[in-house]
């Protein structure tokens, strides 16, 4: 057999089988060494490919698409330290959950630790931040080896989509030459009629006397809170929103925990908790007596001291496979189920458990009047972009928010709307890079897409947007632009590093963003009123293409806004708890 | 003791040692936990910082830094992925020999495993890529601990300089409140006088016998070669030039070896090597007896084919400290010796050894014969534009070179000349990632250099644009614009995947990078004549600033301009041979 024949047989049954797995999209960046994969991944038809040339935006554009499409999505680049650059994508996707399948090249043995050009130890180069990492075997066609590629494409899927999803990485040493030849006969042809390792996956439910020792723990609670953070399952929405009815029960729900869009029921979500448990003199107020909380940790800072200032409460923590994610440490009950299953259990089997009408009554009053009294006047400030687009957004779109300082104006700006969408961030690791390339992935299967991000966070992956102009993905970006770091503003720093401050915290860029998004083909506008804000919104939903509003805003003023607020909102929440 | 003194001591007694021990620049990425070191820094009066917004530039900057200073530089970000953005610079760091100090901020212990925000795990996170890693204990006063801070940033700096550099990391755990008081007495006070951990470190010297069982192995050998690879020790190039004379042998100098520039006598330098290896008929007319390699091995592909087809040769290799560079894989001897030390010691012993005159000639003719052949004409060819570069070449330029196809064009056009200065490029790992702000840090302490570089690589690390202009570094950039991956066309792909190589290896760009130099402040000139790119060469070195000259070539056209030359050079090289 030539090598040809095992290479191309190899490497053909081993794509074929990562199709058939559910593969629907690979992200390739070029290069030499990847030869077979890449052209592998073009020839079969069944699969989508895009070409991203810089491999960090690249692993960003995978995790964006994996997110909004809920599937693993394969990532091919070349060896040496293109793969290096896919490591803070995976490092998110590992923390955030979400499924990737990366495929590496490598030299073969012989040319590894010998100084080879562009060759370096690629074997657990992730550390334990890949679910799985298998070494592949050489290409080979014997029958035995093809169902071993089979077989570990298969698992390589199976694996990156299992209980909580996450990246695996396959690592391909390959000799020259590289080219396959796909005039062979039966190339994609299979042993087998199905998917090679097909899997019947069961959710976590309770048994009957589990649920009953947590339930049984509730019945004398009066102040009880459900708690949502970041997470993406849809079918969430109603179940949540039927138990909370039942129990008449607050919602306290983070942006991303997608209880703020849909058609559920929203009359107990309390998108305003941020807001509310800023005041220390609120919380003094609010005494839960306990927490089931579902979902990450909650972006909010205040909710954290919150738990803290709470010890003597029951808390629980709903994890659908494993987990301990509890960053305050307290002392807490893991509950491993589905939580749609969990939800629904709950709503059967507790009939003697109600709150107190007036404990959710104020929470329910605190959390309308933040929604009248944070947003008035007509200025254009960063809590009012978030309320713009908040107003414009339209069935099926999804909003996609950076991180440090959008992500907080989210919290706190974006209310509940009955339309469907979603609203996402990379909050594994709250990271600024990647932002950009994750929301073109996020667009790419045509959703409209807002990318909400600040001046830092835009610049940081600028490269992100080549991939949008090649491909010509409509993204929507709303560029809150006020020079540098804003949410250092609010930190220590800003007042007891004075002398370093802006050098170090602030960090301007002094850039003129117009020039490189004429370079990537797109259309960029300065908007100086919400009026106008609103306008262009539509028009860019409209147009499509890539569509960048920038607004300028001042760090300064946007932290005395933030602040005069917050104390106007305290007044009005410790009149509704009768303490003013 | 509270807890804003612990910190404070701790952390200024940890930076005053590495700033005692050598380090002269530190580059900064802003984040909030990594506070403490970076108020530290900025408050330290001999240590100058760089801030650096994208970690993945700042790593490379730091890098190119530290190549061209010849010191290890400090690097310093905040938790989570953005330490993971310094990957790729470490690993070429790691193979390429550079010493890099990197500093990574995280969360306590506590905050770790739990879901806390930006938390991940630092702990040996960049695998074997680094020389050492050490996990630093909590801030701490006592004497003791100050004493183990001082201990652990001498330790750091030397572990990254000593026997082969390379990068080293220490992780700090640092809790909140995060702003030391930098008013508490003493802060930099030291319990030594000098720096904590000196040091005497001795150089590798042959001993007298083991010399002798090598030079003994040549003294028959009338056909050797003297071979430089990529190295940056620029004391070596009277020592191998002294020892050339000696023995009349040919030295084959990689473009990085430093050979192709400097005052030493050039005589036997044979810097077109690459192109007489290039064709087979005459590689079967040069059978060496021997080989002795110094510094890593050489960009040339031929070469390689040259070592494999003459496996009863001697061969050796010479390495200051250790390693195992040498991927044909050929029985080689080691010689584990600081390379000026074995030429001097060379030169002293081996009065019998001595090339045969003809060997030796005719290398000489054919590398005169190559310099006035190639270049011929007044096309504005990838060729050509090395030529000029080397023809504008001052003393005391840098040439900083990209990878793919620069460094072969760079291998192959740019001659010897007698100014002083170096020639350096990434060929740890060979990437095309992080080159622009690689030479960005090249150039950081006011070194004039020229970077030339492909569009591809350009676009990959735009982002390095960002600290020139902050700092106002001069750098000219000689971009070559064929709108795509020019190396591609040159190999097997080329051929044989018709129906995807545009889109897969072709993968051109389609940008116009005029915008984005224009908004990184930069001067940007479309070159279109070998007189142009001269003239505009020499006043962008007048102006300074960032100047981009854009020379726009066909990718196509390359290739075919390359093999007629190639065959053209045969013809004349076989004549010399006395085999037309």
């Amino acid at each position: 057999m030539s090598h040809q024949e095992n290479l191309t047989y190899y490497v053909a049954q081993f794509v074929d089988e990562l199709v058939r797995s559910g593969i629907k999209d690979v992200v390739i960046s070029p290069g030499s060494r990847s030869t077979p994969l890449s052209l592998t991944f073009a020839e079969h038809t069944s699969i989508r490919h895009w070409v991203n040339l810089d491999e960090r935006s690249a692993a960003f554009f995978a995790l964006g698409m994996a997110k909004e499409q809920k599937r693993p999505v394969a990532l091919v680049c070349t060896s040496g330290t293109a793969t290096a650059n896919y490591y803070p994508a995976i490092i998110e996707a590992f923390y955030s959950r979400v499924p990737l399948v990366v495929l590496t090249a490598d030299r073969p043995h012989e040319l590894r630790d010998v100084g080879a050009p562009q060759a370096i130890d690629q074997i657990k180069m992730y550390g334990d931040y890949v679910k799985w990492f298998h070494e592949m075997a050489l290409p080979d066609k014997s029958e035995a080896m093809l169902n071993y590629a089979r077989s570990m494409a298969s698992r390589a899927v199976s694996t990156a989509h299992q209980g909580n999803p996450g990246p695996v990485q396959l690592n391909f040493p390959l000799r020259e030459p590289l080219v396959p030849d796909f005039s062979l006969p039966n190339i994609w042809e299979s042993s087998t009629k199905d998917v090679y390792l097909p899997y019947f996956s069961g959710k976590r439910t309770l048994y009957e006397n589990k649920l009953k020792m947590i339930l049984s723990q509730l019945k004398d609670g009066k102040q009880g809170l459900l708690v949502c953070g970041p997470q993406t399952d849809i079918r969430f929405r109603e179940s949540i929103a039927q138990l909370a009815d039942k129990w008449n029960i607050p919602v306290l729900a983070d942006p991303l925990s997608q209880l703020r869009t849909g058609r559920h029921s929203k009359e107990l979500i309390i998108e305003g908790y941020d807001t509310i448990l800023k005041s220390e003199k609120v919380r003094k107020q609010l005494k839960p007596d306990f927490i089931i909380r579902f979902g990450a940790m909650p972006v909010s800072k205040p909710y954290r001291f919150f738990i803290e200032e709470n010890p003597h409460m029951l808390h629980f923590v709903v994890e659908a496979y494993e987990g301990f994610r509890e960053p305050t440490l307290k002392n807490t009950q893991y509950i491993y189920s589905d939580p749609v299953e969990f939800c629904t259990q709950s709503v059967q089997q507790s009939s003697s458990i109600e709150m107190d009408p007036d404990w959710t009554d104020k929470w329910v009053k605190m959390n309308d009047m933040i929604k009248h009294k944070w947003i008035e006047g007509d200025e254009l400030t960063e809590g009012h972009t978030v309320s713009i687009i908040n107003q414009v957004y339209q069935d099926n779109h999804l909003l996609f928010v950076g991180n440090s300082m959008p992500i907080r104006d989210v919290d706190t700006f974006f209310t509940t709307i009955d339309r469907e969408g979603l609203i996402l961030g990379n909050r594994g690791a709250n990271g600024i890079d990647g932002t950009v390339s994750s929301a073109v992935g996020a667009a790419a299967h045509g959703k409209k897409v807002t990318l909400l991000l600040g001046d830092l966070t835009f610049f940081h992956d600028l490269n992100g947007l080549h991939i949008a102009k090649q491909y010509g993905i409509d993204l929507t970006i709303v560029l809150i632009n006020n020079n540098g770091g804003g949410i250092f503003s609010f930190l220590p720093q800003a007042k007891e590093s004075s002398n370093h401050f802006e050098v170090l915290f602030g960090t301007p860029l002094d850039l003129e963003f117009n020039h490189v998004i004429t370079m990537y083909g797109g259309h960029h506008e300065k908007v100086e009123s919400l009026e106008q804000l609103k306008e262009s919104l539509n028009h860019a939903y409209q147009d499509g293409g890539l569509q960048v509003l920038e607004v300028q805003t001042d760090r300064r003023e946007n932290v005395e806004w933030h602040r005069k607020q917050w104390d106007h909102i305290e007044k009005h929440a410790l009149d509704i708890l009768g303490e003013s």
